[in-house]
């Protein structure tokens, strides 16, 4: 059975709804999954129009059709932002608001079991601050909507590479007290299994040290010997393909190389300015510790080049493909 | 005037007096410098073997002979090591030994300006500790026995891109307390004046945040706020071409896109994950602040393929040619 899978449009002043037509005209993506566009039918609209192309879309109401033998693409229609707010390249609270409406409803139909998984084109942070988010990003915001107490984490993977986050959005002085033998161990459950999830069978994973030169033996730092290498070690005790903790100035080659699929990183950087370096904004996010699969593309809404047909599908077309992915083998 | 480079072979276990004999047969190093080689005459015949090659040297006293008159390789004899002790591969205390002496001779052959700049073959730091550094690396052993009190730093630079840390081998969680006015300042000063004396007249400098998004307008982490931003506005003041702070996951783009010569790190791997990814093995050290040019490949020993005439003399002839140009800018 094929995968169905949610869309919403992300911000309507970005490349999002314009990312989504492009995905759209790919030949392939109605073989692959049962699509659900959720949003405004303008917005989609404009998003064929500055894509140079146009969405057949059938309305329906997926929780009373059977829209999944629809051969077009089924729509879900909503009213969540007036065609005349909508202004190409600016952040508002309008647009921010559109985005959270989508938002919400994708989540309803995804716990409901509507919809399988969900890809959203970028949103734009300022508009959603603007708007309410009321959390430091989007995560933390599907995890309060949806009452989700688990571990969560971004996870962010770039041409089979992944990294999970022990620590994330703190300040650098706060990293150390994060260390935790828990911690860690979320953070590997996280991204083991997800990474099963996206189809491999037995993840290898390797996890970074705090300090320099993975502490020194002790010398700069003893997170490694005291926590880190002991929490490594009881998952090798679970059978989890692991091991670490390694320099984080060079964990990062072996992934280049391809010896290792996923990287558990102690703090936010170590990990982003490695990704950001082989290309992240060709990569996608993955919203970890949520209970159904949650994708998009790791660039944002790129205001310099909204409106003009210029975008680049890449990201968004891989985070389709690993929400179809993650879907298949989720349970 | 050719400047004076002093060349000490490096540990003789590892690929340093291979890479020595190769950089000697480039046919223009004798253009570029009077080179004084520094160092027993059985390590430099050693390393020629290795490479295939001969080195022909004048043995003499650098203090009493005009040594840079001499159209072949000047060298000044000395008796760091038994050719028997010499094993290929393994760090033993005999050639931390020789290193650290043949080190003790370029150095106060610089100091007392016999020679204008010092490059050297890799050292090995198991075995620099067991002969007794008595330091936590070359730089500070270097600046004790120069007596040196001003900042120092090691330097890394690649393919035009310098960087300079604010800390460096100490634990994450001390890092935050190194953050202070006085050594943004002294790094600054530092790859300024360094990349001034390699040849650039008016470096552009770009300073590091310590946080993530650079403290996300100071939600996570004040130091982007209270000491980062105002040390910079005080080095713009005195006409310093320098701007940040930058987060450290964007900040290696513009390095990556040649839009800046020198970025001041905050602490170690900040740097060395974005260096290494960008193949720094290739690249050169400076060991900055010591008062004469000291330049080395940034490689280590290389023991994997030692004796093997395997070794990539490229860092080291970057070193070298690093070494001329900073002698001939240094005043």
């Amino acid at each position: 059975m094929k995968p169905r899978i949610g869309i919403i449009p992300g911000d309507p002043s970005g490349i999002g709804p314009e990312l989504i037509a492009k995905l759209l005209v790919s030949h392939d993506v109605s073989e692959k999954a049962n699509i659900l566009l959720i949003g405004d039918e303008h917005v989609f609209r404009m998003g064929g129009m500055q894509a140079g192309t146009q969405i057949i879309m059938n309305d329906c109401d997926p929780r009373q059709d059977n829209w999944t033998e629809d051969k077009n693409f089924s729509h879900f229609p909503m009213d969540t932002i007036d065609p005349k707010a909508v202004e190409v390249a600016i952040a508002t609270k309008s647009s921010g608001k559109s985005v959270l409406k989508c938002l919400d409803c994708a989540l309803e139909l995804a716990r409901d079991g509507i919809i399988d998984a969900i890809t959203f084109a970028p949103f734009n942070k300022t508009a959603l601050i603007d708007a309410g988010l009321g959390h430091e990003d989007e995560l933390h915001y599907m995890a309060e909507f949806l009452g989700v107490k688990n571990y969560i984490s971004e996870l962010n993977t770039l041409d089979g590479i992944w990294t999970s986050r022990v620590s994330s959005h703190i300040a650098l002085k706060d990293v150390p007290m994060y260390i935790t033998e828990d911690r860690i161990f979320e953070a590997i459950y996280l991204i083991d299994k997800t990474l099963k999830r996206s189809g491999i069978i037995r993840p290898r994973l390797s996890v970074a040290a705090l300090n320099p030169h993975g502490g020194d033996n002790g010398n700069f730092g003893r997170e490694e010997i005291d926590i880190i290498q002991p929490a490594v070690g009881k998952m090798q005790a679970e059978q989890v393909n692991i091991d670490g903790p390694w320099p984080s100035d060079t964990i990062f080659l072996k992934a280049k190389a391809k010896d290792v699929d996923g990287i558990i990183t102690m703090y936010h950087d170590q990990g982003q300015i490695a990704l950001k370096l082989m290309g992240f904004d060709k990569g996608v996010t993955v919203q970890g510790g949520i209970p159904f699969p949650v994708t998009t593309p790791a660039h944002g809404t790129a205001f310099d080049i909204a409106g003009m047909g210029k975008s680049n599908v890449g990201a968004t077309r891989a985070a389709f493909n690993l929400a179809c992915e993650m879907a298949l083998h989720w349970h």
